[in-house]
């Protein structure tokens, strides 16, 4: 992996500045372990740098820096593992958009993978993605415990496979048109987004103590379920042109929603209690935690 | 991992008894590393199991087994290596017979698993299977020193992605209806189905001494572009219901083939030579390589 400068201490940094220096650090890091546009398959190539890094707020990269930031263990092995997590996320997404799942034509404002190729370049766009991911975290200079990586392995096939965010998706299909409990509807989400949320955190919290790895375990559990109450409050409320992607599509398909079952009102309450679990989480290790709060705040702050 | 007794010692016996044995070892080791198809979400995991238990030849899991056996390094890793290479093998099968990829509504003579389940099923199936395939080769128990594990990881990832099976796939939808040069046909070959192969004896040899890795990988190079030849020539030849797949669909989506570009029967001779070249490889190592020469005239024998 090439190696990027660890960024400085910033412990008084603000929030933004110190989101913004490792949104900036990401894409980067995702540029520089992307192949080339050039190298065969171009086309391949060049559709895997569109979905890959077409930006976004990066929360999942943020999530396993600020883990790391909090264990104090941030290394080149961060950057790998916030890279992998990302392209997993990227790789759904662009399976996600596909005529026989969501059929979206948009994603952050762009055409989608498939839009702007074709289908079969978004399947394979997809596929090659997540075995980029594990190429990027089965590197040989990590400057890891060969043990702690095959952990961080271990930790993110789990979260992406069929007792993760795929099998979240297919209960996401199975769901379309039936009523969910909350309890459903929460299993669902944990496994759809919330079990790759955690694994971010915790990829980045891999050298940290039993202690600060239980609070970040419970920390990106709540903040996982959360960053979903939120999204769908965000179907609901924003238009197309802010949102990047097409709004009120879960609604209009029929999707089971945090909205639809509890209603707009109950369901900022959850996200504000959920909120509230995250934090309550970091309690014991005061200003150590601040970013992961931060965090916490950026991540909810926007709809209640 | 769920611990398999390893084979006796197997020196005595006939190839088809090993690779029987061999067989159902792989069957045995899939079945247990996949989950149930009664654990939530139980469509995908039926799915799944539908897909990566549909049996075939195994070649990829003989393969590493006979890589292992020749290394004379035959272990835990190797049962885990070899349903590794198998599951990434099962997901690319399940995502080509896509109606954006081939098309195709048969494998193994049962429908593909979009016309036995539906498209988006069968997207999440070759998801989850590749997630699977890096979980199971990530365990924290195969008995490895930790940074043989990683590369193990590492060669599987690269063998499977953009440079690799995914790339060769995408070079393959991108040549229908091209002419192409033998060598532009043999890159997109080694990619798409030679990666793989070579990845699956690199896996099984990964405690070999140099000079055997090295004979490993000429010969799986050598074996893997034999398999592609034999396999364009049986899609000329053979009939569907023999073949267990839909008969002449490469040469009727005019796809470049080894028999399209050099005729049947310099397709023929071409094959035997990667033949000759894949035993030549094993010449220094005599009867110690009895199993990889009997596994490449399994591979061959067929046609020619």
């Amino acid at each position: 992996m090439r190696s990027l400068k660890v960024a400085d201490a910033t412990g008084g940094q603000d929030f933004s500045t110190w989101a913004l220096t490792r949104q900036a650090r990401i894409e980067q890091v995702l540029d520089q372990n992307l192949p080339s546009a050039n190298i065969a398959p171009q086309q391949l190539h060049s559709a895997m740098r569109y979905s890959a890094l077409a930006g976004g707020k990066r929360v999942r990269a943020l999530l396993c820096y600020a883990a790391a930031e909090f264990c104090e263990t941030h290394n080149i092995a961060t950057d790998a593992a916030a890279a992998a997590v990302e392209l997993i996320h990227a790789y759904s997404l662009v399976h996600d958009d596909m005529p026989c799942m969501d059929d979206d034509n948009l994603r952050r404002g762009k055409p989608s993978c498939h839009k702007q190729y074709d289908d079969a370049t978004a399947l394979l766009v997809g596929d090659a993605l997540q075995s980029l991911a594990f190429e990027i975290l089965s590197q040989p200079d990590l400057c890891l415990q060969a043990g702690e990586q095959i952990s961080m392995l271990n930790i993110l096939a789990k979260a992406s496979g069929s007792t993760g965010m795929a099998g979240g998706q297919a209960i996401d299909l199975s769901a379309v048109g039936k009523p969910l409990t909350q309890t459903e509807l929460e299993t669902m989400h944990h496994l759809k987004t919330g079990a790759l949320i955690q694994a971010a955190a915790l990829l980045g919290a891999i050298n940290g103590s039993s202690e600060q790895v239980a609070a970040v375990r419970n920390y990106a559990l709540n903040i996982g379920l959360a960053f979903q109450v939120i999204d769908d409050i965000l179907d609901v409320e924003a238009v197309t042109s802010t949102l990047g992607k097409t709004a009120g599509k879960d609604a209009s398909s029929n999707k089971p929603t945090y909205v639809t079952l509890l209603g707009l009102k109950h369901a900022k309450q959850h996200a504000a209690q959920l909120y509230e679990n995250a934090i309550a989480a970091l309690a014991p290790f005061g200003d150590n935690a601040r970013r992961l709060r931060e965090l916490a705040n950026f991540i909810t702050q926007r709809s209640f």
